[in-house]
């Protein structure tokens, strides 16, 4: 799946003009240049929220609060708890940030949601449309006066965004107020949907890599052989902390997170969460008994700050990762006490996986495979019926993962869109918008699982009928930088910026492009999106061990959309001359489209090596059909992965050659006549 | 040409060993573990220079002095008269910077230069091996007291050199002093080689892409549209300066260049120079009788720094480029007046070529060609001779480049190397220490000639036997390389960075590498390295009317050496769908070395574009050498552009076809016996 934050490294705008969707029209948005203002059904009213954060803004001085779309852990996906930007304004898309002045409330947020914001937002606000901190800052210049104070949740700011806004501040007369005290949950009241409760659990040992203790005493080597010889490592990352203790738990969609903290030292292991959601069987897992360097002791979630701040008045140094700490935590740390890298080692360990944690992401991706076949079976007998929709064809397909052993549910919302829909990277049907499958329209499917044993995320374009031949070759354009990249081989620790333009060239070469990175990571029941791996400029190098997607795409606007998404693993490649190259392993096992490949603009490599993917397939996928008795299925997939040939290649013989075989075959022809 | 300043972003150490050269051994280097120490006779005594230099420390309080390799216009070439490195340490390598402290003395280079460095200083100097700013400030935080003081010229200073080391010091209780008065010049004394005075001339018109002052009238309409609005450029960098006013000299080694500084500003044009170098024919031409905007006023060199403090006093702002620009003149203007950019507009405009710099340049390389074409026939004849070495070798080339056209010199120290030395990317031949060319080794030549209507560089790798098949296999895979790059399609204002691994691909697949950038810019009679254009990741984006080189290599330790070097020009590619993409034209037109071809290994397409380019070489050089009456040259030439075939052709049918073909034959040949 293409990461939200992906597309701050849009190259092209190709994709972005307004989404065109299915009903869209004037009365269901907006006017506010009307008397009275015209509102839709859908707008929120929000005079009285505005009013009483208005007065709780006046009770602390502050002339400007600004209202962030995360969490206090940098959360892609946020638990409805923490939804206050949404609230606030009324808008429920995923990326956007609300300042309200004494007089005017403010959102920024991307062309993807613009007509909904226009939808939900009632006339108290104000929509910009060019986001980032510069244009809010500006905004925030115009609307305080000097000598006014901008008050912000120190918890729901990056170290990066807080540095950013205040630069921009610098000078202006106008000061940045550190409020801890949130003043949206005030306002949001006994409405406010409350902290996550279920119980967190630990995984089964059959589920994990290695154990808590392992894991901790890994993270704890790389403190003593650190040159700045840190003496506890801060986790605010979700995934980190379930990652090093092997517990879940249910707060964040799609994201097997719970609320929680770690400050991990080299004489203390520091668990801050909610401990009436530890039963007794995990307190003791975790060794809370005692109070060793091994045993974890549970502390409040709440006492994290004053937690870190009453550590940092010793002599330590705290090594936390920037990109997922929030000023809240960073603030409270004395500058010459921080070990600042961009990723924790937490992050970058949970990255590289183990023998044990690549075969629970390859066992994952073999029944995500047989659910997407399914799903593909299923839609080649009813989409010639009319029968299904973006909507209804999301539904079965996260049925029939749900079928599957060990799943815990979808990875993410599913991207189910026909047509023009799949133009728009980020569109997920509702049960309300949606559009029908057709045999004349393409089809895309970018959807994932989460398993007990890992994560999945595969995108996989259809086509029932007879594709036009620009999306035919658009297709396999896509393809050829999919195989083109998956089949690369390349030095150790090369970063993944430096050869993804190897998924762009054949698109590049007939003037094509996407405008969304070409990968990410992926965890093992963990994050679809695990940083700090992929291809995008602030990823770390490959190395041996890592999972990414390998997903490049083609949108033409208000027309359709082609994506092609693989999972690989990180290999070692065995060369002819040796040296420490690296390769990618392809774990995501489903067959392209035929109808949709143009072999003749496939070089024999690229041919080569899907026919030896498609061997893959049938070896990996095949007996497990079998095995389950879906016969169908099985016959779909022999079908599917029949070897491809090119039958253009007399055409790409050398002229002499072509002359030498005609000359004979006349003359063959000739004589036998 | 490999630029030296390359070598920071290795990717691979697999070219940094220690050089081997064809004479070494323990008598021809420094032995100061014996008593008395071991001096060989290349060593220079420098224990006067040192205790003159540290009096001269003394009296202005200083406790350590630094003193670099560079000149005051971060020149990559320097003249005798900026050779202050050498001159105190004896150490005449082109990278190394020096530090005296009150007792010792030290040098930091790198490892091409550890055998020159023990072969020429004395006993009085340490050598470093580890470089960088961070390993210099270690030591002099160890020579140098608490409270104690840091000597520098702040003209040798780059902006990011001098805010390192003021950053490394900061909190140490020793502080950096700029002083203005170079301490080694004035030790130095007479000896020291004079300020360049040649005289400046300016080029033909026919020689220019556009007048000088439509030249400085495109920079300030670029101050115009500047958000900042600066009120003057100023230029430190000599091409700058050169290429602005279309003014030449012969300050600096292989450099038309002449020692001057611009400050362009919005009513004056200042030029500062030495004005004795001025006729009144060159006074005439820059207008300089007259006092208007579109009139340059002559002032004194050495009078640049006064001069930008007294302008910055004003309320200006001063656009600079912080790449080129020294903390001597940085330093005196003040922060809020200050435009700073990597590279200055003029930086940016000079490297994006007009339709007529364009055609000029592709002339000097249309010359250029008839020069190494007629020293590869040259080689032919004589290397079986055994009458060639490598110094003779670049002797004959830079004769016969001296022969064209429009000749002003070779445009770098000629790398003409043979077996094991081409394995040194920096390696150039002596009239002492050369090795003699062979039939039965390679033999690499980068070599490349300043014109006055261009600068050339060109790098071929030869071999008049049987070459070895892994030397064939590395030279072929590199060719791969040269032709993926150049045959490219790729969107506009992509950066080098991103596509340089197309360079790489077909050496990674097989397990080798090499240790350097893929291509640098290069100018109109300018520099042969010119910023910012190339593939590294401080180059800026490429645009159409760049040239750069592109220039893959291999390199086997103690063995052999391979580069294949062509300069290209970025142009529009015209693609299937449109869109604004970009191409390369290459306009080295030289033949490669068709016995170090494995046409088996070349896919397809890439047989297509060498067959192609050799037309294009053909077309090119064909008639010009014809017209010189070069008729071994013309018979060289197609005899070297005979269209390659892959001979294994017949192996890469499908196997179905194979069998088709070989039946219809054997029926052929069955009916017809």
């Amino acid at each position: 799946m293409v990461p939200a934050g992906l597309w701050a490294f849009l190259l092209c705008a190709c994709v972005l003009g307004h989404p065109k969707q299915t009903t869209s029209g004037g009365e269901d948005m907006r006017n506010c240049s009307v008397t009275p203002p015209y509102l839709p059904v859908t707008a929120v009213n929000t005079t009285i929220r505005l009013k009483d954060l208005r007065q709780q803004m006046e009770t602390k001085g502050l002339d400007a609060y600004i209202i962030p779309d995360t969490d206090a852990h940098m959360s892609e996906y946020i638990a409805k708890h923490d939804e206050r930007r949404w609230w606030i304004s009324g808008f429920s898309g995923s990326a956007g940030n609300a300042v309200v002045s004494k007089m005017k409330a403010a959102l920024w947020t991307d062309s993807r949601y613009w007509i909904q914001a226009e939808r939900q937002m009632d006339c108290n606000w104000e929509l910009h449309k060019k986001v980032g901190t510069s244009p809010m800052a500006t905004w925030i210049l115009a609307e305080v006066p000097a000598g006014g104070q901008i008050g912000f949740d120190p918890f729901l700011f990056s170290i990066g965004t807080w540095k950013s806004l205040d630069l921009h501040l610098q000078g202006s007369n106008r000061s940045l107020v550190a409020i801890t005290d949130n003043l949206v949950d005030h306002v949001w009241g006994t409405e406010r949907p409350s902290l996550p409760s279920q119980p967190i659990y630990y995984l089964q040992e059959n589920f994990t890599g290695s154990t808590w203790q392992d894991k901790v005493t890994g993270i704890r080597n790389q403190m003593q052989t650190h040159s700045k010889a840190p003496t506890a490592v801060l986790l605010s990352a979700l995934d980190e902390t379930a990652w090093l203790f092997n517990l879940r738990s249910n707060d964040i969609p799609y994201n097997p997170f719970f609320y929680s903290y770690t400050l991990l030292t080299n004489s203390s292991i520091r668990l801050f969460v909610n401990a009436s959601r530890l039963s007794s069987d995990v307190l003791q897992y975790l060794s809370s008994n005692c109070t060793g360097p091994m045993c974890v002791q549970i502390e409040d979630y709440d006492q994290i700050r004053e937690s870190v701040q009453e550590y940092a008045t010793e002599d330590v140094r705290v090594w936390l990762g920037t990109e997922y700490t929030t000023y809240g935590l960073y603030g409270v740390i004395p500058q010459e006490k921080l070990v600042e890298e961009s990723y924790s080692p937490v992050m970058v360990a949970k990255s590289v996986k183990n023998r044990k944690e690549q075969d629970l992401l390859r066992a994952a991706h073999v029944r995500d495979a047989v659910a997407v076949i399914r799903y593909l079976v299923w839609l080649e007998k009813n989409v010639p019926q009319g029968t299904v929709d973006e909507f209804s064809g999301a539904e079965q397909v996260n049925k029939f993962r749900g079928e599957e052993e060990f799943s815990a549910g979808p990875s993410f919302e599913t991207i189910s869109a026909s047509g023009l829909n799949a133009a728009l990277a980020h569109y997920s049907p509702t049960k309300e918008n949606h559009r029908t499958l057709s045999q004349d329209e393409m089809y895309l499917l970018d959807s994932g699982g989460q398993y007990w044993d890992g994560t999945t995320d595969i995108t996989r374009t259809v086509h029932w009928g007879i594709p036009p031949s620009f999306q035919k070759e658009a297709y396999t354009r896509v393809l050829m930088g999919n195989i083109d990249l998956s089949r690369l081989v390349f030095p150790s620790s090369t970063s993944g910026r430096v050869v993804e333009a190897f998924a762009r060239r054949a698109l590049w070469e007939a003037g094509l492009n996407y405008g969304h990175g070409t990968g990410h990571g992926i965890g093992n029941f963990l994050s679809v999106h695990e940083w700090p791996v992929g291809f995008q400029s602030n990823n770390i190098a490959m190395t041996k061990g890592m999972f990414t997607s390998i997903e490049p795409g083609y949108y033409q606007d208000g027309e359709f959309g082609i994506r092609i998404e693989d999972v690989a693993l990180v290999i070692e490649a065995q060369t002819k001359y040796g040296g420490s190259y690296l390769a990618f392993e392809v774990v995501s096992l489903v067959p392209y489209s035929r109808n949709l490949i143009n072999t003749s603009l496939l070089l024999p490599e690229q041919l080569e090596y899907l026919n030896q993917y498609y061997k893959t397939i049938r070896q990996k996928i095949g007996p497990e059909l079998q095995r389950r008795n879906l016969m169908q299925e099985y016959e779909w997939l022999l079908k599917n992965t029949e070897p491809l040939i090119d039958n253009s290649s007399w055409v790409q013989l050398p002229a002499s050659l072509t002359i030498l075989v005609a000359a004979t075959l006349a003359l063959a022809l000739g004589q036998s006549l």
